[in-house]
């Protein structure tokens, strides 16, 4: 019987996740977080994707690579229980598991050839540098079980209000029409879902966050954030 | 960067499917399919499973570990399509891929500690031995997307017209009564999603294929299928 195996990373992301902080609990969740899967030697060849692009959503294998060098432990307190209780790492998905192998499954925007063989990915959860190991269509047939039950990890409902200073309103609108990233969309859509670990949520009442090339920094009070400015890292 | 990491296995799979043929192509195409996953030392630990009673469903991923000696290729012909046309093997969940892993989602039945930690399936697709890296639970909120296209991999319909011999009938009564496996109801539904690979569609009308530790013999014509017989491996 084998005990281990060697796995080969097959391409790496290229996401505005540059840190944790920030970065969406579940896929889905953030719908304009965009990223690309670039696909890397002997695992880039352009007829491995083909038949690929009539698929509207992808799985994706990946390593919490981040999160390798602090282990794993049996247990882990998350978030949604308010980080208090204590479950079982087989009960979760926390990066801080045996074998640190994520999965997500992601929008497919488009496959780009210009330049190698680039899968342009939405709806991502995923950090920058993440290493990928696998990519499987999304097969709604098998994989959509709707009426599966959610366990401990029932939805939350209830998401922020959020608004933004004219001041980092118009910073977003300028780094929109100099990137094409849709900015202000993307920071609203990260702050509805509240990014604090439970831990943090009554210790202050500013944040800050890296996105892409930018630091964000908001306020929180209530059930309401204030996006306050944004900066860009030189 | 790292170009390849080590993965441990953290279980094994008992599985009523003891060979390819006859396996279904997805999980949740066969119900009465059960299998155990047994945990092993060091993941094996009571309290990483807590929590996990609460789900309906499980994530499993694990290895294709019968095919790695045959390789992969950058193409496959998928059976669906006739296994004439060749599609990316990204674009598949062909078992003949890089690092050989597989994903299925299964319903989890119960969690059985009489003898160390193992998970009791259902709806397997997973051969018997396997060995499995990771398990997660079901989110239906994250994970389950109807709206989802299905590109090439669309639905058959028709299912197989599936009865039994006499012989066959009083054979699986028999089983069922010795060791409580539902033999009849488990044929049935393997036979009802027509198991042949396209190749042999056309090239014989007698098939065989090993459940546990029966050998079961059945006749295709048309749309039907007839259980001939079943016997026990000695």
């Amino acid at each position: 019987m084998i005990d281990s195996v060697d796995i080969e990373i097959i391409g790496y992301v290229n996401s505005c996740f540059t840190e944790k902080f920030g970065a969406p609990r579940q896929s889905g969740l953030v719908p304009s977080a965009e990223a690309r899967l670039r696909m890397i030697e002997p695992f880039n060849r352009r007829e491995m994707v083909r038949g690929l692009e009539g698929f509207s959503h992808i799985w994706l294998h990946f390593l919490f690579h981040r999160v390798k060098a602090e282990g794993w432990k049996t247990t882990v307190r998350p978030p949604r229980l308010g980080g208090i209780e204590r479950i079982g790492v087989w009960a979760t998905r926390s990066p801080h598991r045996p074998n640190f192998m994520g999965l997500s499954v992601v929008k497919l925007r488009d496959i780009d050839f210009s330049d190698g063989v680039e899968l342009v990915i939405a709806g991502v959860d995923i950090l920058d540098g993440t290493p990928v190991l696998d990519i499987k269509p999304y097969l709604p047939s098998s994989d959509s079980i709707e009426v599966a039950t959610e366990g401990w990890a029932v939805q939350e409902f209830g998401a922020l209000e959020v608004d933004f200073l004219p001041i980092a309103s118009q910073f977003c609108a300028e780094y929109e029409a100099e990137t094409g990233v849709p900015l202000q969309q993307l920071i609203s859509e990260i702050l509805r879902e509240d990014p604090r670990p439970a831990s943090q949520r009554v210790k202050k009442d500013r944040y800050g966050m890296r996105l892409y090339n930018v630091n964000v920094h908001w306020h929180v009070s209530d059930a309401a954030c204030q996006v306050l400015g944004c900066e860009k890292l030189v």
